[in-house]
């Protein structure tokens, strides 16, 4: 017998292509499959395809949401004058456990890196702009990674706002420099969120 | 938001159930499965609910297969007259990379554990005996752990085996003591097999 058989070294093989799980965890996890109920197995197998089909992006913000719009954009009790405008989805669920930020987001899908060939028209900075022409918003506030590109990103942004005469913030540099939004612990980024200045 | 929205919290605490996945680690495989091309989460899908419905134990050994038999006891070219003993079906994988062992395995799928409430009734020793019965079987080979429940399992299985006039050995202690099989290195369990003692 040279390794497993077929099902279980494809069930490995697709495990080990999920983010950092290697073949031996694949194997593991495999193996473990075969010792969970049938109803355990199949709460998981539906799971996977319940999410995949159910969350899609909110047609307003661009987080995940398994309605039409987030659960952010549908409550009333959320300043929509203040936008804050983040990277990723996770980015704004670090925001979230933060508790320090009461307005609305929007999630750009990326950031401008012109040495991966992204750049303006391939982020979410077109459905920003519309967002801006109502007159409701009185404040941007730019939550991109403190990085190169989260820092030419919210540049590019704020040079494109301010004519528009709504005031444009940047966090402060509570956030670690080279980090990541979504690891900072929450107190660092209520920090960065009070601490904010304007561009 | 309090947090993730169902599906996706769902599919996050269906992760964290697994071995080894913490929750933020399920976070993050979850958010990965969104990102994923349909086909691929299907694909996913499918190899848990075709593993646990197609692998089930085979008949003589109790090794992991598809067949009713498992590729082992079905390949004419292993000896029939050897038996190696080992406690789960992840162990035959570890003993067939070493390549040094030619015989056919029975996986007890435990081992004694009185601590435990696992007795010599609970895992698969009466098959062991049976298949013992038929006189075809020169040797078997005790490769349990050599852990307390490990050794007292080969103790065990030694006292009931040896009266039958068939050649009781242990697998040599180049294994680490403390240590399971499955992590050992190749060239450790051939040493192993080839140091082995007659009990």
């Amino acid at each position: 017998m040279a390794g497993l058989i077929e099902p279980l070294q494809r069930l490995a093989n697709q495990f080990a292509r999920l983010p950092s799980i290697g073949p031996k965890s694949a194997q593991r996890l495999a193996f473990h499959v075969l010792s969970m109920s049938a109803e355990q197995v199949n709460a998981l197998a539906d799971a996977i395809v319940a999410a995949k089909q159910q969350v899609h992006f909110c047609s307003i913000c661009g987080m995940f949401t398994d309605q039409q719009t987030c659960d952010i954009c549908r409550d009333p009790r959320r300043d929509s004058g203040v936008i804050c405008v983040v990277k990723d989805p996770k980015d704004v669920l670090a925001m979230e456990r933060a508790r320090e930020f009461h307005g609305q987001y929007h999630v750009l899908h990326g950031v401008i890196a012109p040495m991966s060939g992204v750049g303006p028209d391939d982020i979410r900075i077109r459905e920003l702009l519309q967002r801006l022409e109502g007159g409701t918003v009185r404040e941007v506030i730019l939550a991109t990674n403190p990085d190169v590109e989260g820092d030419v990103t919210a540049m590019y942004l704020a040079q494109l706002i301010k004519p528009l005469g709504i005031k444009v913030s940047r966090i402060a540099h509570g956030v670690p420099i080279g980090g990541e939004l979504e690891y900072t612990d929450d107190i660092t980024l209520s920090k960065a969120l009070e601490g904010r200045r304007e561009l």
